[in-house]
């Protein structure tokens, strides 16, 4: 978060000087007999005391798009952080990264039909998976810590979600969206299910969003203590979760949301067992993962959790 | 951190508003004939073209404490925030909030010879362990958690190194700051032993930052495989941790840096270990925390680590 305070901060410094000549400019308006107004963008505004404090400077241009790349964070991010922890944003999803378990917190994602739609100019195959050298090297994770772990590098973000350009899907490829999972009947089978269930609910909503993450959740032992136990792969320790969730908003065409909330246990899960068998209220997710998800919606206000109406 | 990054909006939203003042003024001045400078504080100042854009408003009054409360962060985090997750600062220290553990990921504390020095006005028999108000109820662990647990409320930012008020102790015991300790062999013994150390390092250095913390170690079992395995204790789930940290900088008069760096496990230690014996290289314990000690130095200025030159 730091770069981008930092942003805010440079940007907030340019208002002030920008003040400083729409000031001058003000003032020089009135002396020089003009009516009382100021032109801005050739627009004319009522000069009222103090007011408005933006004039035509370079940096209150409109902002315009350069090539493909549009920052999406706003649009991704809608209803509120579920944390603040490591922030790093993609073209096309936002992820907080978990620095001692080497795996992310939570990534977020925002679809649409657009998102979802085959498309012939993106190419999955021609995809790599790769160190993220955004993240510090000490807590990045490398394609050899998983190499013969009997793991899958499970993507959080996943693939299908983001299928307009080529780099939105080469960017969910980087090892920080990975998280160590089961392959045969969860990652391949039971978790791929549960990815195109959300999918496809862009055929329900205009929009779909989608928090994803890992959970470690605690177990009673035959001891009568309760412990959290997980195992980590590789010389950079990268964590295995127990379980992974999802939690899923969707917004009606009439402004409707409803959500759904999902756990599955990192195994080999039957292929007779329905997705519906996994949901869980999103509290329990809450609490275990320690973060707050969909924030800025009330809860109360949501038309269904779960397809019950609240 | 969205609080604060709010109230750099505002703030800087408020500098944009001076500048359009000054903006004004600084052609007054010229225009009525004055020489050619501006008046700030009283002070004389050139007026160069677009400089300065700050005036004689009331953001710019000199900062003046109230009563005794005094905003000591940019004193405590003078070397770096080790991370920027679930910030909380109390009076007289700094702490980051595992949300998912319901402990700290760390605390910070900066002492000097007047921290530590025994204040008849100061009573720590009359502080109670009380739940923290500030942490989202989901995620704050109660008295009742650590009941009949077998484990002590351990405090990671230390009662005795807040001595110069009252208020500074008793915000020590929010249960925010303490992670389950063994108490006997641990809390009460080593563990102490290492926060006294601490506190004797004010005789010698004029200040010293602490930085304190809990760490889930991974352990390889009899089928090869390495687990991080740890006991979870009441409703909400407290996780104790395997171990603890403390990483610590003192500040010499000429300026000198001298880093130490100890590791303890959180089991019963024999009176006879040395503390020396804890000694452990920083960047072992950033790896395995996820977070990045006194980032603001860089490690080759320091002058010693762990004792030898570096």
């Amino acid at each position: 978060m730091f770069h981008k305070r930092l942003l805010h901060f440079v940007q907030l410094g340019g208002v002030g000087v920008a003040g400083y000549f729409v000031g001058q400019y003000g003032y020089n308006l009135k002396k020089e007999g003009q009516n009382d107004c100021l032109l801005i963008n050739g627009n004319r505004i009522k000069n009222m005391p103090g007011l408005p404090i933006f004039g035509t400077v370079s940096a209150a241009a409109p902002f315009t798009e350069s090539g493909t790349a549009k920052y999406r964070v706003p649009e991704i991010m809608k209803y509120g952080f579920p944390g603040l922890d490591n922030i790093h944003s993609y073209d096309d999803y936002v992820l907080s990264y978990d620095q001692r378990n080497r795996v992310p917190h939570w990534v977020f994602e925002h679809l649409t039909k657009a998102h979802v739609t085959k498309n012939d100019a993106v190419d999955r195959s021609k995809c790599e998976f790769m160190p993220d050298e955004s993240i510090h090297p000490y807590f990045r994770s490398q394609n050899s810590d998983y190499r013969k772990s009997g793991f899958d590098r499970g993507h959080m973000a996943a693939a299908g979600n983001h299928r307009i350009s080529q780099k939105h899907v080469e960017q969910t490829f980087y090892l920080s969206n990975m998280a160590p999972q089961v392959g045969e009947g969860f990652n391949r089978h039971a978790w791929n299910t549960l990815e195109k269930h959300v999918r496809k609910l862009t055929r329900v909503y205009n929009n779909v969003y989608c928090c994803t993450g890992p959970l470690y959740l605690p177990r009673k032992e035959s001891d009568g203590k309760t412990y959290v136990k997980y195992q980590v792969i590789g010389a950079n320790t990268v964590s295995v979760p127990t379980h992974f969730y999802k939690v899923v908003v969707g917004e009606a065409t009439n402004g409707d949301l409803h959500m759904e909330a999902y756990v599955m246990p990192n195994q080999k899960i039957s292929d007779q067992t329905p997705i519906t068998s996994f949901m869980v209220p999103p509290e329990t997710i809450e609490r275990a993962a320690g973060l707050l998800f969909f924030n800025k919606i009330d809860r109360s206000k949501l038309s269904s959790i779960n397809g019950r109406k609240v």
